[in-house]
């Protein structure tokens, strides 16, 4: 199963969890088993892709009974790793940073928010969702004691090269990046999930006109 | 030209506003000439990858001379429709739509953000970037006045698919959507742009634990 892994497009690990939501959904409301076809029209998706999809990692399904709700949820988590609990810390407690904090349950996916930190004397000092706002002058210190795993980074973009280059130093592995900064072409080495909304604002800019151009 | 933008696959217009930001970079770094190879550089991409993607929209490039780069950002913008002038409203005034608001240039994008909603009382009346938050009843009357084009969702997924029913009717085409539902199963016909944080967490979760696995 880990050889098959090796060679799961990029394109199958992001339909992974919206499995992983649709199935949750359909454990809360006591779902319990589901047939690839069944699922496909809840998700839109085709039932021969869901069979595909599924497939990649090992196949939980069985011909004409289906799948086992809970079974297949709690494979899906284990992939994506919901059952472990990495350390985050959150680089930036402006307006985004705090949403993020305040909004995002981390515990369901796999991570703990330990520390936010910012350079902001106005914010150094304030509580989100529990966790006080820290001097990010403190973070080499606090990562050699608490080696958080990945950093949340809601900082602008010119600062977003320099404070990676500092929290790799510190063994910081992952990056959640809403900066508009690419930092993929500079640390080809970390794992980096980028959340670009502006990239998102515009795409759904092109494709209202591209609306507009068919009406 | 507008029947070879027919074909254009939603991976190439996926990487459109990335083009669009480096060359608005490239431009205020005051360079007006740039090849495909050290644009191909700069954005970690092949070169041929930047020749191809860029002929989709009619090849703005000259062999050997490389691209102009105010005329190529300038015709990436009119392609993207930041051009235009489309309205907005947020629905959800809560942490992720407070951010959402102070956060995003949305006039930078093709957009004006022209109001605010939420059925909150305790939100209602505050103001967000020079925008009061109104009560969401008011929906009905606001859209046949102003005429939004698009709706920014940042309520919870309990209230989306009723929230977009409503807003379809309203005239609203576009939807930029943060809450963790599939709009796009249930509106095929409405341009859906979605940003499931969540999912991106997931993912960030997957990604490290490969890395892991593989350490």
């Amino acid at each position: 199963m880990s050889n098959k892994r090796e060679n799961i497009s990029m394109s199958v690990i992001r339909r992974l969890p919206r499995y992983y939501r649709f199935l949750g959904d359909l454990l809360k409301h006591g779902v319990t088993r589901i047939s690839s076809r069944e699922l496909s029209q809840r998700m839109g998706l085709t039932a021969s892709q869901i069979r595909q999809d599924l497939n990649c990692f090992g196949g939980f399904g069985q011909q004409g009974y289906g799948y086992i709700v809970d079974q297949l949820y709690r494979e899906i988590g284990k992939i994506l790793g919901t059952d472990k609990r990495r350390r985050a810390i959150l680089i930036g407690a402006g307006n985004l940073g705090r949403a993020i904090a305040n909004h995002m349950a981390f515990e369901t996916r796999g991570f703990d928010l330990i520390g936010i930190f910012d350079q902001n004397p106005n914010l150094i000092g304030q509580v989100i969702k529990g966790i006080p706002v820290q001097d990010s002058r403190g973070l080499e210190e606090f990562c050699s004691r608490n080696h958080p795993a990945v950093a949340v980074l809601c900082i602008p973009r010119e600062s977003t090269h320099e404070m990676a280059t500092r929290l790799t130093k510190l063994g910081i592995k992952g990056f959640w990046n809403f900066s508009h900064y690419d930092l993929s072409v500079h640390f080809p080495d970390a794992v980096i999930e980028n959340v670009h909304l502006g990239d998102s604002l515009l795409t759904l800019s092109y494709r209202v006109s591209e609306l507009e151009r068919k009406e």
